[in-house]
């Protein structure tokens, strides 16, 4: 089994040039669901990276609690109250992609919400499973919808959904796992791994200076962005997992820490390098 | 029917330097109207175009929701709750410009907030319809105030407004129905065309970056901020076209995308090279 | 009657270098009071300038409605409802300067407040009545405090304050009615006029790019900073008003407006300049 | 007795280059009890430096009045309501190091969460104790917890902890007091000393441009962060003590007042070039 490096050459395929004659419609639908009352902070950060990240409409459903936070960080998103579950399935229905889980929580609420989503979400669509949604899969043997899956667990989370211990996450087991659950897995770890139809890619970079927290939060709202753009979906992941940790590397050149909203800023840029004609 | 582009001259002849015996006073009045619960970041976005265009006072007429979110980012607007039907009528009333749709929402809320708009505003005031209220208007065949009427639809809204289908949005069509409806049409699309008193300008910028969410609320901000202090209308609007999108080219040499809330923090000093004596 | 222009030397004289072996409380408290629901935002930026002009320890009294934007602003200010009664006066009494009035509102509610400072102010505190204090004062006759007084009116709330008429506030019509009421007048114009004791002192800066909601409020909150750390009274509101203005007419030279609160970030930065040793 | 200062040889004992292979769990959980009605910009002050001093997952435990604008200040924070005895508890037990004080009060309910916090605290946690945390204790003649603890008081809340008048605080006396206490005591003053263990370390910098609010919030979240990473308590107090002011005295080369916010943005950079190797 051979393992492939993403390349900036994947990247430049997949970030083409924006057409001219375009309008916010032509760039996705992207909706975000996560942030329960304790854990508000990483549905923020999740839909400050799928704005950055170039997203055509963005809304977020969470925790009332979070409406005003996330207004004040990101005019750009419109909010929805999670608890809300009439809106709630309207607006995943109407979504390009899809991401659930960062802040969810893997309590009943939790549980709720996730179900619905699952219920609604249909075979054209993107769906990112994150943090707490991974979790709640995995505890309660969740039936996986017909969606086109992305799921982006650390390792403790992969064990829990793979059921393969940490010690044992060999690129044989993992593929194999992945198979059997479907969809792109973004396995986050130092060199970061992408399962995706028995193929395998390693992300080159990274650094220490993003273990913290939050910045999980910060990739799959990326994921989101770009896979609301980028019609090569398995090409948007890994575009959003080598963007995300070079702009991390390039930060950490200066800084002991980098935090998950300093890489949100940053996007903008990085896309637009790749979107250029190569220079020599 | 020529087309006139918008050129750098209309604009220094509006954007005239300010009076050294001045105050807040002379710069005009401007109340924005819009903001529900789920679209409050709307009519946020459009207050800090509109403050940052230099309007002389600004005040946001908002959801409740909204308002310390507006406070945290704005501190130079003052906010009254939309539901508080006196005091809305009274800062209209107040006016020299206003601007009512940013995230208002179409439903019933918002068509009794924007009727006690129309009710009181009158002749000499300059009302900018955006966003929901535009809906509004189609959907309800609403009578139009006797007022400086400018409407801001995308190509959709303007469909709905006028009745013409996208593909038959042609020159002519498009000066017919402005001219039935009256004020200044705002049209944005790939390079935004305003038709005014049977005349049509285009603006020569503009860029797919801005394809994003909260361009429009940013625009008519800007709108509501130029027409309070400039008294030549049409002249204002033109410059607050063109600048919106001028900044937007700017930022995207180095962005992929580029948000609104960017766009607004770089309007003073657009404003003050049109201000000062040309150099060759 | 000669005017006296505000020179840099008076800066210096008042802006001394800090002592090493000093702390918090060397630096005064400052307190302030207003911001009702509509008019938050006057008592922010009121107490971000407070702060970056460097007093030791701030607080402020508002509606609770203003508590959260506040807090994220400047989590520098520790915050008390102004419907805590017993709090506010306990807070009144122990301030250094107190700043009354920045979007305290001219109701009955801010009239019962602005009693309650009158109240228990004394002789050796300094109290900057601004904005609607003001009206207040005027409006009801109130008999002022015995402390040392700083009012802060434009010309038409120094129209209501004095009985002059605007177009009749001649330098003698002035200084007759500031002896009159008592205390040091900052009569906020083209030219800023400052009358104490007789004497009057003229700003020689300003820029029409102040001419925007929010910029009396910021003045205010850095006489309020200034007295605190101070002793010499007239000076610091002298020194306070010169800086305020100087650093619009450096802003203005690249912006057509330049917002309240970008004034106070640059507040220390100039501070700093004026408590250096003079290089020629 | 021998003073030692602290050295920059010291720090780079301390702050290693973090490993390739690590994740955010390698770098401490950090968890943050303080801020009432009052004080709410305490803990948000103390929680922003935890988080820029690189914790690997910080959770903040506060009045609910504080979490929307400590959600919008750093969204990194995980947040929860400080009247949840049952969560406070789990997540004092679950933390590598606990910062309690800031910005808590020093009537019945801070009583109530610091007797609380004392109850489950345990011999391998790092208990920074700070501010209201401080008198507290002293008022109360609380017993103290079996734990790594660490006392942040200035002079006159040493004077009450330890019963040494301010004027008596010579080397000798505080160092018998601090054995008395025991675990580490940082008395912040003009060139703060480090007592442990019967050493004694003193700051070589600082800067009365630091004199206000806020100030000892930031370094008690600074020490935080930093037990919560390095294992050498002792070395990551004298490391946050020496950054926090010589981030300060860099800042106050321009500023004639710094604000705590400012220096957390700009530990990372500082931590990072101690990490490095060093270049002659």
């Amino acid at each position: 089994m051979s393992i492939q490096p993403i390349t900036e050459a994947m990247l430049r395929n997949v970030i083409a040039p924006r057409l001219a004659d375009s309008h916010k419609g032509t760039y996705g639908r992207l909706t975000l669901i996560g942030g329960n009352a304790q854990f508000g902070g990483a549905i923020i950060m999740a839909t400050t990276a799928g704005i950055y990240s170039g997203a055509g409409l963005t809304t977020t459903i969470t925790d009332p609690a979070n409406v005003t936070a996330l207004h004040t960080r990101m005019p750009e998103a419109m909010v929805v109250d999670f608890n809300n579950q009439a809106k709630l399935k309207e607006l995943v229905r109407g979504a390009t992609s899809i991401v659930v889980g960062p802040g969810l929580g893997n309590d009943d609420q939790g549980l709720r919400i996730l179900k619905d989503v699952f219920e609604v979400v249909s075979e054209k669509q993107v769906l990112i499973i994150d943090g707490s949604a991974i979790d709640l899969v995995a505890t309660h043997s969740l039936m996986l919808p017909a969606a086109k899956l992305i799921f982006t667990p650390h390792e403790m989370e992969w064990q829990r959904l793979s059921g393969i211990p940490i010690a044992e996450q060999t690129v044989a087991n993992n593929l194999q796992a992945a198979a059997k659950i479907g969809g792109i897995i973004v396995l986050k770890k130092h060199h970061t791994q992408i399962a995706s139809d028995g193929q395998l890619f390693e992300n080159p970079g990274g650094t220490p200076a993003m273990a913290t927290g939050g910045m999980g939060d910060t990739l799959a709202g990326m994921i989101g962005g770009f896979t609301a753009q980028f019609a090569d979906t398995l090409g948007a992941v890994l575009a959003a997992v080598y963007i995300h940790s070079q702009i991390a590397d390039d930060l950490a050149h200066n800084a002991y820490v980098v935090l998950p909203t300093q890489i949100s800023e940053e996007i903008p840029w990085y896309m637009k390098q790749y979107s250029l004609p190569k220079t020599n």
